[in-house]
């Protein structure tokens, strides 16, 4: 045979998983979309389609909803642990195992304080939910039997200064024509990763939700503060302001589309439109700049794959 | 010719205007996707191609940013009112305008106090936003000359309650297999329009941003406060509520898909999957329950048209 | 009560059936989205929650799945007058049925002559398909116990001509800026509705699939044969030519998107774009024009709804 | 400082070309989607936002559109080449180019045969095109002043076999319900990526057309004539027929989401749903399975990155 077999991986993907706790009246609510994938000892399905080492998608699919009941779902982190522990440790062939996690955030409905119906009670109705639509959370968790990696992370923020933004000083070839600009919108739809330093089970896990939440402040907050010369800068203010802060996280990885806003010439109407005053744009679909950049702690190396688009 | 024309319309569709306003540091924003379309004396343009009556949607769309700047964007209804009054008292030919309007809805980003880089003042930055990204908000504004025809509304509000939602007592022919449920998940995706009974100029506006805010409160309190035995009836709570707290809105649609949360049947690997305790739920993207009403104030005539989907 | 429920309907949208057909060796396939949209008695449920009258939509569900069965699936006209008809008769509560259906086409794999492994007989597979993925065939079938209505249509078909399209004579005002062409790219994105004058059991049925196929040609050609002065006259001339060519066909309505191709300023480069000589076009995704009408047979009531998008 | 810059590119995403030219009234048509991506001597922009070393990304749109009217786009991977080495050799900051291109392709219209209106010739209109809508056509072109590397693809082409998929012999934990299938519908919406073997200048190029074409005839007859026991298998014939027949493809890669075809049960209303009499299954939407693979020609290293999707 002139070829042979890379390589592979398979499983379940986007398990839509809706867990819902009671604390009394009060509940509480977790949903996420769960993708499984193994690898290990798979040659003979690839070669002669022999399934003797092959634990069914549907299996892992299944397992997926049954842990949710019996482990419950702490974390997004937590949860994809405990699967990729489970396949791993529990199949023979399978040698790793990678979970990717997608989470969605719900908000609770602020109720009329009327009660509901039934009670007439004061007490609130605490199970309506609207959902958050903001980013959307990622966690993705991996394990060969030995370590972990934990590369969280988040896709779909969209953010905009208004101003403190500004753009000049860049090469001039025989195509350029783009004038310099020194108050400009910068915006931006972020897509993160960020890898953990927790990579064995002797260690503490770090509170993931606490985590995601001090990660994701901070990442907004240097984007906030940075005064932009490029999207580029604000990236590695992003970056290395998040890893100042959570000692927890060693790498992270963006993804930046820079959604221009063209500031609209409405000189053949005879209006000016300055920014200093109400000013007008376009807000453009394509071509983007797509800006793209790892910042890393001092002496760690990188392991977030290059490609978070596929454009 | 053995056929004829009939309703026609046109105009610039998705025009992506963004408006600052500065108020010192503080800015404001506001995002608006606006799509124009006229009708009027436009039989020619369709038998011969003779575009002497028409305005070009390419003017339309210059229209709307000129506009942005020479009028401001007080709000997406007042926006869409100078747009349509402009289109038909200033062409001849255009007898009627229809003005629709998306608004997508920013926030501000919390600082760290820190004060920007520059000044290391107390004062914080104002011009950071990032996008809510929940509902989008709709509005229609509809003109001919004489009267106004306003229907705003959102799309894309995804809403949950974890219990207080039942389903029995219905018929069952030879194709029913659904068992009853007495304590079932309801979630639906909220597609809503409402019409104003404001038609004329002489008489006062409402105030449209307050009318948003309150209108989108009292669907979501009714959502949560409705202890529903059927969609249809979560349904007509919300149009009720809206009518009954909003004099200025006479007429509510809505298109409420059932985004079907199944409880997993965990049986075959030994689990009860009780709602009292920690259920774990499929959340099922298709096929799904679409439920579809108008509720209307008493004496009023419907207007807003059976179809907000194409499904 | 000071509200009343205005027009309502309900039922499963989007199931999603495939039914193989095999003849010898020989296998068909039909890929439909069929959605159910039933109303009649129906206020006690939107008041009161109570479902007396109220035929689960899990059960239109698992009839359109049987049905597939029972009748197979001829066309998608006549799968959705199967179900339409039975909604209504068999359900005292239910007075009018709407099936809306999507189709999506599949074309054969040509294989390579090789015969399968097992037979090594030279007898092609023809269990192969690869999906067409070019229009979406769409029909709604409308039923209220004594006439049908039939209106069929496609979407997402994207044309162009790349000459033979004019733009020029149009009106001036303030904020025209838009200079005129004299040989530009025409494209669009088709959404088209035809209505047909079957209304009566009464009478033969049209054949639904020669029909198809047949309007689709004659709108093609009509839009690769109409030399164009405005998208306006190619939608007429698009019309016509259905209603000329197909006697069954009543009404014709369109929601063409202008896929606006810029041509480029190469000026600042030194180059020149001539149409006449290889130009390069920028495809613009929004704003784009979008041009709405509809054409009758003389005689006919239009009875298609004005708007086939949201925007 | 704490943090450092790891791989980081950057440049203008998703620029839409379409290039048309002209061979009497014959015309031809390439549209293109060019996401151009630059790395090199980038850190002082991250750390300072100093722009000195940086092309903007709106200097390399004009590029790709000027280019289309310089050197044509006599394939995608032509065009990718030509913009690749231009930004390496001209600038001398940049190190590495990599172009990614989407290609949409389209057929002619046929006409009817009657002539345009204006000539009443003969002649037909060559103008006309309809978008064929299945596949992507995809390219990626990296270069670092030194060798080539080459890998096309594409996306989005949904296939099904309609029988000849069997599925059973797995292994079975307490997590497995499956039931074995010997007769099953095998459907995947095939994202694929080949890499050729050409590097470097002084070797000839393939001819990319051609060998688009040949590969996607190779890879949709190996999926129509191979029996398939379980997805994987199919992956890997489709691959290693790939490499057997195009002696320019050293590696293909495959994301191969099973697009799940569920045999409905017709128990309930007394039907048998055989697949060997006109079965009638659910199209699935999610979960599904994800069978990702490389295969590979014997000697040759893995270059492709494992990840096509998000997912």
């Amino acid at each position: 045979m002139p070829t042979f077999l890379g390589q592979n991986q398979y499983g379940k993907a986007e398990n839509r998983v809706v867990k819902i706790t009671r604390d009394g009246a009060t509940h509480h609510i977790k949903d996420l979309n769960v993708s499984v994938s193994l690898s290990g000892d798979m040659d003979e399905v690839h070669y002669s389609g022999s399934n003797a080492n092959v634990l069914p998608t549907d299996t892992t699919k299944n397992t997926v909803y049954a842990f949710a009941k019996e482990h419950g779902i702490e974390s997004a982190e937590q949860f994809g642990i405990h699967l990729a522990r489970h396949f791993v440790t529990s199949q023979e062939p399978i040698h790793r195992a990678r979970i990717r996690i997608e989470e969605y955030a719900w908000e609770r409905i602020e109720t009329s304080g009327a009660g509901t119906k039934e009670t007439g009670s004061d007490e609130q109705p605490k199970h309506s939910f609207v959902r958050q639509g903001q980013e959307t959370r990622l966690t993705q968790i991996t394990y060969d039997g030995e370590s972990w990696e934990v590369v969280s992370g988040l896709k779909d923020l969209v953010v905009m200064n208004s101003t403190d933004s500004e753009f000049w000083g860049y090469v001039k070839d025989k195509y350029t024509t783009l004038p310099e600009a020194y108050d400009r919108i910068l915006a931006t739809q972020v897509s993160a990763r960020w890898r953990f330093n927790w990579t064995d089970d002797g260690r503490e896990m770090p509170d993931w939700e606490e985590s995601y939440e001090q990660t994701r402040k901070h990442l907004l907050q240097a984007f906030a503060e940075t005064h932009s010369l490029s999207l580029q800068q604000t990236l590695f203010q992003m970056g290395s302001r998040i890893i100042d802060h959570r000692g927890e996280i060693d790498e992270v990885r963006f993804s930046l589309p820079n959604k221009h806003h063209f500031l609209v010439d409405l000189g053949p109407f005879g209006l000016k439109n300055d920014t200093a005053d109400g000013a007008v744009y376009l807000a453009a679909d394509r071509p983007y700049g797509l800006i793209e950049g790892t910042v890393l702690r001092d002496g760690c190396e990188a392991r977030i794959p290059v490609d978070l688009s596929n454009l």
